[in-house]
């Protein structure tokens, strides 16, 4: 994915619009988490086993994608907005998530590494 | 971004630590929308004005840039449990919203396409 | 509950730390959409089997009480700022469900109204 | 507000459409955090001076109202599940709260108590 391209796609929407007066980090961490919660909707009452095989309905997974793509833009433009780099911040947690959970403690529990009973 | 590259990342990481069983789509919207809020967190008391400023604060960013990781990382696995091309999805919603919100109806505007009295 | 005395004595409280120039309708509602996740963040890699029993560890319903009773302070500040009556808003809800979800159509189904195929 | 009284009504209303099923706290949690976030969306692009105005419009506060009670309806539902008394957790919550935020630190400071820099 050409993150940067997709960046300044949305940068030019947002200014032929002059939405730029909108799109304040506090707004869009507020519509990044109003689309996850878009996301979590269509989970919400479906079993984990359910969930699994929603990878099978055409119908349902148009709605998936839709939602997973409206997460990604607003995470991309307030990535933007902040000037963060996200590749860079993806490869440093994934670092850190493997001090704070190495597999000898880790295997097949899930619990947070601040939470985990030694 | 190599998307592809990090998420067998995250699936290696995943299946070191056996956490397949953890992660049905439902427990990964579950996540994914657990840090989108601890992002919104960040924001919450601060004035918009106060939110363009954070990227100036090395302190405050750094806390930025953890929780975008986090719900990169969630979405990228979310994407790759459902298969979902993730860049794709950006295209078409992209398009999608080209339609929903032209240029002479939005400029100025930030009201959903579905509310806009005509 | 007795709302009204909770809510004095937030309002209050609020006061004394001058709080009401943080206490806008938007940053309440940020808020409680955090506290929300924090809840949901205590069942997000639990079974629902596992999530029913919770209500037998002490140690973890002292972690759900608190965090019900943080979502519950954010929506009793926010419905006192924007002067709404709680207790007929959800009356009117009730009765509202009870249309949308007529037993004969709802009985073991989960879905929303709006997405139930005729 | 009769706290009982409104949940033994939702409880009768899940049982009468056997939905007992669907409440897992696991779920109800899902719940909370997706009507949490419809209530998110009504101020995203709102600045926070147009959100205190928000009062002052039927229509909105119409949307407001309705999402405050789902809100209320699933944290109500859920503490009936789990057995919390809600007023109490309330009531422990406040007192925690007069101590973690003294008038002395607090006043004119919404930062976090543990974030706090001495």
């Amino acid at each position: 994915m050409n993150v940067r391209e997709i960046q300044r796609r949305l940068a030019d929407f947002a200014e032929q619009r002059n939405w730029g007066q909108f799109h304040s980090p506090k707004n869009l961490s507020m519509a990044l988490a109003v689309e996850a919660a878009e996301l979590l909707e269509l989970f919400q009452w479906l079993t984990e086993e359910e969930s699994r095989e929603v990878a099978a309905s055409e119908k349902e997974m148009a709605l998936v994608r839709e939602e997973l793509a409206d997460v990604l833009i607003y995470l991309l433009r307030l990535a933007d907005v902040l000037e963060v780099d996200l590749a860079r911040a993806v490869e440093d947690k994934i670092a850190l998530n493997e001090e704070r959970y190495p597999v000898s403690l880790s295997r097949d529990r899930a619990e947070k590494w601040d939470r985990r009973e030694t």
